[in-house]
């Protein structure tokens, strides 16, 4: 029940303070014999870094991990891979001034009033730091299942909404660009956008859209472990993560039920996929997508009104190097988690078969 | 990993198919010497049962819950709670014609594709019918955390919506009209446009509106377990739920940070509550809310182009009684996931006082 | 953690009383399209029964087992197996002289410390009846693994000790005697032993040995969960059980490790078999065997000095009808509960292949 | 499922090889606030460590645990406690003659068997060595449990016993001498005894009792959780472990129930403690005792037949520096899973109050 282990099957805890020596964390049950692509799973931590384009945070990170067991000869030997990486541009001095203040919005009350003090320095366990160990494990879970394409992309910041109906959807695209949107234009807009907030020092919300090709059929397990249960749960458990919706979504809810029945096609395909490729919690084969809405980044740079932990008011101002939009940066962590998902699925169904 | 048991220490397990003998259920770590009051959980079952008003399905169930174990003398014993609702009012021939067809948008293709073949009678284990079960551990649940204030109601029927800013919002009037909607006015257009789709033979979605309030300080846990993860589980664990959102939710995506933040009072409640409740996957002690989507009904009584078992293509159209719209009948389902997922956290948090 | 659920893919949770309206059970897991024979799951319950020969208690119980879910025209369907076993021979009255009493070496005492108040008819939920539940599963789970041959029986009553050396093995005997031990004269000295020990109002302990052959090489999940390390739980998780070993066990102790070490054939077997089929928490294809030692039953007619629930001296003397010896009725217990261990094993190895 | 964590609210998962950069864990759920004594950590690893006595391995290995999160100024933070032991002292090449070959009741045959290939190196994943973070683990859980006293001392080696009635108990006595007998003179026959063994290049196994005091009422979760199950379980998954029986044990089954009954005082305690401080699966307040067969190492310094990867017959002689007997060296290791099984059911507790 504590909560930092993600998985049944393909098992992953995790550990680590954005402040602390490291953070790092232990897959369990990961198939043997795999031959891992070491570059491929730093890459992934690369599209989560810090200080990778103009409209990100510029802390510099190395997020270099190292593997420190359940690995031999570049293979994967069945038993737990043990990982950490390491902190090395931790600048305790920024988060001093924090240390007996609450920041609106973020988890200080909450961690203090749960543990009875806290690690403040960067918001300690509850930094978003936490999630290069979610990408990393990410990374090998894709390796299980390369079969199953996982992408996901920026569908709008803020008010600057792709629409697939108006923007052009190029999957290509979406790597090439700092906003990670697949429409290019649009893609300026955003970043342009972003800037703008940047230099009020505010910060903005946006949301990611996630599509899953190649499932497998009849991955889920109802009644409670439905395969969109799952993703929501994985979803919501990122932070700053504030919705969620597969298939038709909230808009569904405005549909008749004879517009949003999905009509088979004699190869069990559906000629509309409202269902979002899950009916009753199971796949059915056709591509699963959702919506993961994030809120905007509470570390703003302007003044604002809070208490100390003396239930006194004070003024606090952002310090230290932030993000303007996680949007960006929350993609690879989307996928992560998504893959993560589904390599637990994927080898539960082996049970069955 | 078999899906069919929700939480950790408060433990449901459900049992049964809707044209079987019996559906039911275990509840493992019930605390000892709670005195159960057996007419509020009989209460809640009236409030999910079919035929209770014009909109919704006419079938006929009794659902009495029995309990077979766990209680002496009204008290829970601290020993695993059973319980059965016999099924009493299947008409399984109203199946025989899809016995081998898949239903558009059912769980029919799925469930084959997965277990091999399937009880096809009223969706087996897929039917809603297995919701009740959830409904009496739900109300079991309630009376272990009696303090806390769980409260859903309908917010929208298609697009019929009701906006708490327009509409008068008084939560004395929900059980007192047949769509559940706070606002007696909108209720009667809701109730007029339900019922207008059922004519057409049709089917409506719609959103549920949950608000939790007296929530205790420091229930959730990070990082995966966090608070809002699990609800977003126990919804999206729901028949025909395709989205939740809490606080802000999607619409919090398109503000700033400045305007999102929620600014501290000296006693520790926020100004505004766009955080839902909820921060670092923690409560923080001010009211939960989130909304949930339901799509449409799929059985609509409407000719449809469908396949069967064989892949041939076949024309089909609903028998039996079904409902035009979920989402009356699903307001104490929500309350009853909602009230598992406070109970479990409720208790592993005694673990770390 | 509540602890009434036993496995992880093929998962049984029970409930019940022994005096409630019935016990019964939930499998999760349990893989579809298997026929099962209903007349071996009933042969099963009538090995554990009571009033099976004059060795036992002479309670008389129907323990006919009621399925509610997840079985469609004879095969299960993946869904959960529900199913119930009405209490029908309760006879409360045999109990009311206990209700305030803590019976010498029973859980009255802690079950009232634990729980706040217990149901005291028949010792409730730590009644030796609940394993009725037990057998079932295991006779589903046997049904699942056909290929596993499971085999327990009676190695010592008391002092009378089967030795493997001495008497003779045949295990077409062991369901020809009350006893269940494989050689018949030695059957027959202990069914007069413990007839002579009831006639005495006491009871006796013993030993149960099993041997499992034909096992699957790779069962077994180390480090924490190795094979014999799950057998172990199992076993001790038997009414009555205070001692498990497996292979060489407590002897091996005294043995020199050249003397110990199982040197290998060329096709992988062992010339001897000291490691009880299991090398490093996992199977190696040898036949698995180990011993359940089980104490003497509590409840004795003779008069005994005990204390009340106001912790005041009584004296108490055994009602009811009872075991001299639980020996002979746990044979399919502890098959049922290997077949439970390994079922769980068998199925969690299909994720790595 | 995987199975490399043990418990459920104290929650420690582990990693690593013996060979491989290092060996660590994540302990999950371990309450926040309490002030670590990192010496005592570091004292139970070094009562594990290779080298501390004449009688154990010559090994040199530093294990010094360094811990990367989970602790801030001294004190437990109520998140995931990550720790590393680096693996300083791999003599890799020792182990390159058995690359290809399966010794002799060693887990080199089912690994491979398992996995489809093995880290070879002095064991893997199968090294005892995985016991040095079970210690780290189990001195933390200690800690949160500071009232409940555990000690663990050697019972026999081989055929040299420690009989209560006969030798001296002075468990003062149990850290004077390497062999952590309680009896001084016994001590130093069953050093004598051993190191006569080690001469001959062989092994012998032992017995290690365990005893807890001080044990609050009430821990343990009935009916397949079961306080006792539990522990035997935890034995069981120590390499090397044969058998567990705790109370009576195996002797207890040939007793009477009129003499094994244990009769109670006024105050709930018992007059004899055959139980071992458990009834019906729950802690009843009494003295908690337990016997841990350990078999003889495997590695001898013999020559001995086996069996190489290929099936064929080879001749093989132990290398390396190994331990004549795991017992002296195993008595932190029982006292630390017993702590854990405590510690876990500690919490769990408190959740029914």
């Amino acid at each position: 029940m504590p909560g930092n282990t993600f998985g049944n099957i393909f098992k992953l805890t995790t550990f680590g303070e954005s402040h602390g020596e490291a953070i790092g964390g232990v897959i369990d049950g990961c198939p043997a014999g795999i031959c891992l692509d070491f570059n491929r799973i730093q890459q992934e931590l690369n599209r989560r870094k810090p200080g990778q384009s103009s409209i990100v945070t510029q802390r510099k990170e190395a997020d270099e991990v190292r593997f420190l067991s359940g690995v031999f000869e570049g293979k994967t030997t069945g038993t737990p891979i043990g990982f950490i990486i390491e902190n090395t541009n931790q600048k305790s001095k920024d988060y001093s001034h924090i240390k007996e203040v609450y920041r609106p919005s973020h988890a200080d009350f909450t961690y203090d009033k749960k543990y009875g003090f806290r690690d403040y320095r960067g918001g300690g366990r509850a930094s978003a730091r936490e999630t290069a160990c979610r990408v990393v494990a990410g990374a090998i879970a894709k390796q299980v299942i390369p079969e199953i394409k996982i992408t996901a992309y920026t569908k709008a910041i803020g008010t600057v909404v792709f629409e697939a109906d108006k923007h052009q959807v190029d999957f290509t695209e979406i790597e090439k660009n700092p906003v990670r949107c697949p429409d290019k234009k649009l893609a300026q807009t955003m970043e342009a956008y972003i800037k703008n907030i940047r230099k009020q020092g505010d910060t903005i919300g946006g949301i990611v859209h996630c599509v899953i090709e190649n499932v497998p059929l009849a991955l889920g397990e109802p009644v409670f472990d439905k395969l969109q249960a799952e993703f929501a749960k994985a979803m919501l458990s990122i932070n700053a993560v504030k919705g969620f919706a597969y298939g038709s979504g909230f808009e569904g809810t405005k549909l008749l039920g004879s517009q949003h029945n999905d009509i088979f096609n004699e190869d069990g395909t559906t000629q509309t996929n409202y269902s979002g490729g899950i009916q009753g919690g199971i796949s059915n084969g056709m591509p699963i997508y959702f919506d993961v809405a994030f809120k905007p980044v509470a570390t703003i740079m302007q003044a604002q009104a809070s208490i100390n932990t003396n239930a006194e008011k004070v003024e606090i101002i952002g310090k230290g190097r932030h993000d303007p939009c996680v949007v960006p940066r929350a993609i690879p962590i989307v996928e992560a988690m998504a893959a993560l998902v589904l390599v637990d699925y994927y080898l539960i169904r082996k049970t069955q078969l």
